[in-house]
Order: structure tokens, then C-alpha cells, then sequence
């Protein structure tokens, strides 16, 4: 493979040459989700962002180590360091044991993810998996003096830390800007500072997921787990941290300062962000109503859709726009997303039929080139697909013999869409599933018949199949090579 | 509901009738795998079982917590308490961490299980999920006097708890039998007495997954998180435990010594155990080479297999023997079963076409009461599939007016159906999946044409179509109400 990707790194602000630190491996960690609701779309925008560059890394020939996540304890509501645990107050409201909440959206996670066709990680870690080596963490945090007791709680010293290190250097947030504009809120009084933030928490008598720790019963605070997991398996300092725009801070920037405090290094080498999601060119929000899960997309059940989509358009609509611009959702965006993605499946179709030439009109090379310079520039998905409907032209150019091409400018075509369309983007065709032996069996039984109505100028019988294939949004094409079918673009 | 469940309790070793500690609440612990290799087929049949036994309880209205662990450490080759943690082995021979073993593998199992259509459990937990949770336990057993420590591990004093309490009730082995037997093992030395099992073991250097512990670093052993993690979730006391027949002695009857020596009560109600499977009446082992996994049975990849079998045609072969019986595989088994599945598949479409007349010669509350009958007598399958085999052929013979059958029958029919073959014994159609509305569109179709064709006399595209479809393993038949199309017998 050709190039080398340049990628956008959130901590030095610039678009960077990827350089692994120990290649052919690369350690690469993503923040999961807190497992106490149905998956937001916005979530599985960021998910697939990130199954992009883990596909890219793959396909580049990197050995990954690709963790990701689940949090199932700690994440407090407001993401505030006082108040209830997401999960404990979802399995109140349900009357549910916590680890039933977390089983139930862990499971559908999993479904909607496969559903998008995005890859599994290698590992998985939970945070309750992992409170011995929290605890542990937050020793050597203490003994190295960037944290304080108080109450059987533990607080990072974000001004301690401060003196000797840059609290900030990934947001570009100002310590002193950050502590003028902080309103007083409750549970705060226990800080030193109200930027200080919990690395373990006291457990009021009512909470109910909490363990044994030195400094008595309690939790771990939110932004530790992801310290501890992302060092655990990727080793001190690792490849790429990603997460959503929302993580950076303080999320993000309180994980350089737990392992700066903890082991004198940052944890990653590139940090990268993906943007959010707006609806109808509004922020989502439950307020708005303009916020849907996955699965209210994929079964059309918002109010505010005016279909069901098939989880590849919604994908591949995703991929026309960059992982670092908002996004925005319509009805209308969306639908034509749809007809372009039909549009490229058709491509992919009709290039299997295409005869080869003694020469070539087409410049295929050129074609691969572009392809791997746009993925190579910082992920540029939307010039990738760009480039893959113009190839998509070429096909239908081919297919009515305006072009032609030689046998390698059709396998270099083949390995295009093999390498882009379904290993990098991880696009799936409908054939892809398990009944399209079946169906095509059935197609050409219908071929046949109206094959043989049409020697026979029996034009009733073939005009009815035809409109009755519309009516399913199938079309027949004719050529040389005899009818072929596809469904509609 | 009309009935009581009626359970084989190993621990009684009688049919007991099924009261729930807590009605309407019942928990249930089943022992799930350890994830180093990919699900046996044995394994799949146990959690089939009781997958089965789930449903049950669900459909007779219980609210069920249903608690499946994951093995993701502590678990020694040849299930010793010396030697090699089975993960550890295999993520050292395959040059992963073993996380990375664990995520691999438990992706593949919860594949399997969803391709055999049984319900995720409410909350399935893994053992290095439950650390201080097991160290805990284990404290409470030393302080009990049941436990003795020695050069960093723990372990369980059978002969001290044998003085007051009876290690063996469940399995029925007898201490002094079981000394007599035992050939000195390595790693024993350290045993006061060859029947004492790990509570916790000291880990060597090169031991990667290991945890600090009061008695130094080191991990907990195997039987014990099965203690840990259902009690935690389900009380000290809990409905029904369940597992396959070969953890009955020495893990399930570690876990009631475990139990007995920390919280002076025995863990679980009703022990249910499942039988193992046989391969042409042999034993399933690596060394005859007849072991195969789930994925090469329905890929047809083991050279055993004469063809690939679809999960569901699987699940029914073992549905048609009873849960505690010994299940030989064989193709000629398997494919019996395929075509006895098929037979109740087509039945099931005829029945939606069955019109009702205004009496009735067939006796369906009879059907019912005995569908009943049979899975409440421990679950007797392979009766209830008998029961449904002759609702088939009242079906057909309804269908060939041979029999007649009154509105409220057809509904008994349908109803015992969905009970029985649906939501109790966990079977799909092929027609449950996305495509069968395509397909059907397309066959109604081919059968249009048929018609059309027939009454202009045109017998050769109609020979041509019947033909056709038979080589898709498709057939038509007619009715008056017009042609059906359904799947071969």
C-alpha cells in the first residue's frame, strides 16, 4: 500500500503523519458507552468513525489492539461528581438489580453495532471489572501527592497538579477562566477547588454498587476507569485515544492528568474527537424532542421520521460527512443517501457483468490513487465516496460499451470497491445475507419465463412481470450477456 | 395456566413440585462457559435446556432473574488446582492477552447461542468482574474456620466441614471413597488433605492474571465465583441452579460446601443438571477426533458432518430427547429430525389457511392439556414434540377436509402452536426473517403466472415453474383458495 495517513491530533491542534510507537503494533482506545439507555445515534456516529479508522489500520496491515469500554458503574448524573449513578437511578426507576440495567443495554449496544456492521473491539473491559487496579491507581496517585482524602472520598488535586503541569493542554481550557466561571453546586464542599475531581467516591448507605477500599466503602469516580483500562492493555503510553467532541473535556483532559500524576507520562500519542450530531440543524435533545435512539431509526418509530432506514444507508450517509464536522440529520438528507448508496450497490452489481478489451479507455490507477489519498488525508470519507461514485459512472459507461476496459482495469475496479466500499468503510450489500441464493434462484426462474413470453411475443405475461417486480422495486436490465436484476435505485 | 411444574432436583435426587422461594420472583443459576475455546456442542445443548426451562418459567408468568457467568479466569487445565490457567494457556499459544482470549471467544458464544435463538440471561457476570467480591467470601470462610492458608493460596478444609456438615449430599460420593482414590497430583503437597480445593491461589511470576489479595498477589479459585456471583445477584438462598452433568461433583458440590461455610445455608433450592452427548454412541472427545463446536456444525466443516445443519433443525434434534438423558449425534438423527422440523413448519403455514366450519371434529382442549402435561412432567420435550406432530397431522387432514374444525379450535390450534413451538420451546420458522416478505412477493409471482398459464392451457411453463421450483427445494399446493407455495418436506 501506497501513502502514509496523515491524521487531525486534538493535542497538538495540527494534522499529523501517523507514526505507531512500537510497529507493527497499534494500541488503540475508545470511550465506550455508560450502559443505561438505548444507544443514541449521535453514540453510533462515533462508533463507526472510529470502526473506520480501526478498518483502515487493518486493512494498512497493523496488528491492533483496539479497546473499548463499557462503563457500568460511576458515571454520576450531570457527569457531576455528586448526585446518583446513571445506572443505579435507571434500575430504581425499572425496579431492576443495576447489573440487569447494564445487561440489558450492553446486549443492545451489541445488536446495534452489528447492525451497522461496525467490528467487535479485542477487548472489552467493564469498570466494575477493574476496581482492584482503580484502587491501585489511586494509591500511587496519593503517594505521589496529586490527591487528597476527605470524608472517605478521594479527590484529585487539579492545582497541585497545576504547579508542575499544563491542566488544560488538551481542551485549551484556562484553570483560572475554568474557576471564574464555576457556579457552586452541591456536594462541591468537600473540594479543595471546584476543579478537583473525584477519583473515589464515600457511598451514602443507600448506593448500591460499591466496594471495600482503603479509605472505606465507595465507588470509583467516572474519568478513572478509563486510565486504568486504556494503560492496563495498551501499556503505559499508547497510539490513539478517541472518543466524541463532548469527552475532551474534562473527561479527556482529567485522564492526561491521572497518568501524568500516576506515571509521570501522557497515556496517548494522538488523541482524536468526533463531532456530534444535529437534527434538522438543531442540537439533539431530549428537551426538543428531536432525539432518537438506533433502533427508533431503524424502525422508523420517531415521530419526527418519515421512514424506516436500512442501518447500511444510515452508515454510509454518515460516512459522506467527516468524523470532524457536525452532522446533520433530515428526513431528506437521508433519502438521498439512500439512492446514492442504492446507486454504488448497483455499480458493484453491474461490474461483475462487464467483458474485458483488448485495450483500456478508463484510467483505473488514478481511481485507486485518489481513493487511498482521500482515506489517507485525516479519513476523508466523503471525497472516498466521491471518488467511488465516479467509478460508479465508469461501470454504467462500461455497461453500455461507451468505455471499455482491460482485464486488470477490471480487477483493479473489483479490488477498488473490495478494499474501500467493504473493508474500509464496511458498507455491506443486501446480498451479502444468507437468503440471496434463494431469491436469485426464484429471480431466474421469472428471467426464464419472460424470456421465453418475449420469443413468443406474448407481451401481457413479460409486461406483467414487470410491473409486478416494480411494484417490489426490482428492475430488470437487459444485455448482451441476457437479463440481469437489481433492485431499485 | 392450568398445571405445576413438576423438576427432577438432583439434590433430593426425586420429582419435586416446582414452589419459588419467592413467588412471583425465581432465580436461576446456570454455569456458563469458560471462554478460552469455542462453545462444544455439548455445551450449546445445556444451555439449550435450560434456555427451554426459562421460557417455560416466563410464559407461566414468574418474574425470572436469570444469572449465566463467564469463566475469564481461575479455571486450570484438567479443572486441577495446580497448573496452567486455561486462558492464560491459550492467549500465551496464541501470543494474545488474555483479555483479548476472553473477548474473542465470548463474542463467538453469545453468536452461537443467538444463532439457536435462546434468550440473553438477565445478567451474566464474569469472574474477574468479581475479585473483592470472592476475597471477601473467602475471608468469611477463614473466619468460619473452613479454610487454612498456606504459602499465599487459601483452601477449603473438606475434613473440618465434613465433621459438621455432609460433602457429598448433592453428588453422592463418599469422603472416605474419594481419599482412597485419589493418585497424588503435583501441587497437592500443599493440601492437608487431597479432597481440599483452592479458595485463592498464589501466582507464580509468569502468572498474568493476578490480583492483590490479603494472602499476597494471586487469583481465586475456579469453584468460587460461582458462589459468589449467584448469591450476590440472587440472595443467599435462590430458586433453581442448573449446569451440565460433569460440573455436579466437585464444582457444584464445592459450591454448596462454600455456601454452608460462609452464610450457614445452602445455596440453591432445585439443582437441575443437564446430560452430555454422544457421537455414534461414542463419547465426544478430542483424541477419537468426534469433538466438533457449533460452527462446524451448521458450516458442515468437521469431517464427521455430511452436510451443514441449520441451528434450528439442531435445536429441535435436541429437543426431541429428554434434557437428562445421554443425546447420540449422528447425520442420520440429524437428518431425521430436519425433516420432522419441516413437517411442523409446513403445518404451521397450512393452519393459516384452514377455514372454520360451524362444529368441530377434533378434540383440541385435549391437545393443549397434554402439551401441558408434557413439559410440566421435568420438561419432557421429546412428549411435547410428539403432541405437536399429531396437532401436524390434524392439520393436514384438515387441510384435506377430512377433518372439519370450529373457529375456536383453529384459534386452540394456533395458540398451542405459538405456546408451545414459539415461546416455550424456543423454535423459529425460516420465514421469522427479514426476506420473506421479498420472497414472498416474488413467489406470488411465479404462482400468478402459474395460474394464468394453466387456464390458457399452457402447461409447459407451468411444468417449467413446478420443475423449476422443486429444484429449489420449493413445491406448490393447491387449494380452493388458491395456490400455496411452502418449503420441501
Amino acid at each position: 500500500m501506497k501513502g502514509s495517513l496523515f491524521i487531525f491530533n486534538t493535542l497538538t491542534r495540527k494534522k499529523e503523519k501517523f507514526i505507531p510507537i512500537n510497529p507493527p503494533f497499534v494500541g488503540m482506545y475508545v470511550c465506550g458507552p455508560t450502559v443505561y439507555n438505548d444507544v443514541h445515534i449521535g453514540n453510533v456516529r462515533t462508533f463507526i468513525s472510529f470502526d473506520v479508522l480501526y478498518r483502515y489500520l487493518l486493512h494498512a496491515g497493523y496488528k491492533v489492539r483496539y479497546v473499548r469500554n463499557i462503563t457500568d458503574v460511576g458515571h454520576l448524573v450531570n457527569d457531576a461528581d455528586h448526585g446518583e449513578d446513571k445506572i443505579a437511578k435507571k434500575a430504581r426507576l425499572e425496579n431492576l438489580e443495576p447489573m440487569e440495567v447494564v445487561q440489558q443495554y450492553t446486549n443492545s449496544f451489541h445488536f446495534v453495532l452489528q447492525l451497522f456492521n461496525t467490528l467487535p473491539p479485542s477487548i472489552e473491559p467493564t469498570a466494575t471489572g477493574h476496581i482492584i487496579e482503580q484502587i491501585e491507581m489511586i494509591e500511587t496517585i496519593l503517594k505521589n501527592g496529586y490527591a487528597y482524602t476527605k470524608n472517605g472520598s478521594v479527590y484529585f488535586d487539579v492545582e497541585k497538579y497545576s504547579q508542575m503541569h499544563h491542566y488544560g493542554k488538551l481542551s485549551g481550557r484556562i484553570t483560572e477562566e475554568l474557576i471564574a466561571n464555576t457556579r457552586s453546586l452541591e456536594g462541591q464542599e468537600e473540594k479543595k477547588s471546584p476543579l478537583d475531581f473525584a477519583l473515589w467516591k464515600n457511598a451514602e448507605p443507600s448506593h448500591i454498587m460499591k466496594w471495600k477500599s482503603p479509605w472505606g466503602i465507595g465507588f470509583p469516580g467516572w474519568h478513572l476507569e478509563c486510565s486504568v483500562m486504556s494503560t492496563k492493555y495498551l501499556g503505559e503510553t499508547f497510539d490513539i485515544h478517541g472518543g466524541g467532541m463532548d469527552l475532551k473535556f474534562p473527561h479527556h483532559e482529567c485522564e492526561i492528568a491521572q497518568s501524568v500524576a500516576a506515571e509521570n507520562t501522557e497515556p496517548a500519542k494522538y488523541w482524536i474527537h468526533g463531532n456530534m450530531l444535529t437534527v434538522n440543524g438543531q442540537k439533539m435533545s431530549k428537551s426538543l424532542g428531536n432525539s432518537f435512539t438506533a433502533t427508533q431509526l431503524i424502525n422508523g418509530t420517531h415521530p419526527m421520521l418519515e421512514k424506516a432506514y436500512e442501518p447500511m444507508s444510515v452508515r454510509f450517509f454518515m460516512l459522506q460527512s467527516h468524523y470532524s464536522s457536525t452532522l446533520d440529520f433530515s428526513n431528506e438528507a437521508l433519502q438521498a443517501s439512500e439512492k446514492g448508496f442504492r446507486r454504488l450497490v448497483n455499480a458493484i452489481t453491474l461490474l461483475e457483468t462487464i467483458q474485458p478489451s483488448e485495450s483500456g479507455s478508463i484510467n483505473t490507477d488514478e481511481l485507486e490513487k485518489k481513493c487511498y489519498d482521500a482515506i489517507q488525508d485525516d479519513l476523508n470519507t466523503p471525497i472516498l465516496i466521491a471518488h467511488l461514485f465516479d467509478a460508479a459512472k465508469t461501470i454504467n459507461l462500461l455497461y453500455d460499451k461507451k468505455e471499455i476496459a482491460t482485464k486488470e482495469q477490471i480487477e483493479t475496479l473489483k479490488s477498488v470497491f473490495k478494499n474501500f466500499f467493504f473493508d474500509i468503510l464496511g458498507l455491506q450489500t443486501e446480498t451479502d445475507n444468507n437468503n440471496s441464493d434463494k431469491t436469485n434462484g426464484i429471480m431466474n426462474i421469472i428471467l426464464n419465463i419472460r424470456k421465453k413470453a418475449r420469443e413468443n411475443k406474448d407481451f401481457s405475461t413479460s409486461d406483467f412481470i414487470r410491473d409486478e417486480l416494480k411494484k417490489l422495486h426490482i428492475i430488470i436490465k437487459d444485455s448482451k450477456e441476457g437479463a440481469l436484476w437489481e433492485y431499485e435505485k
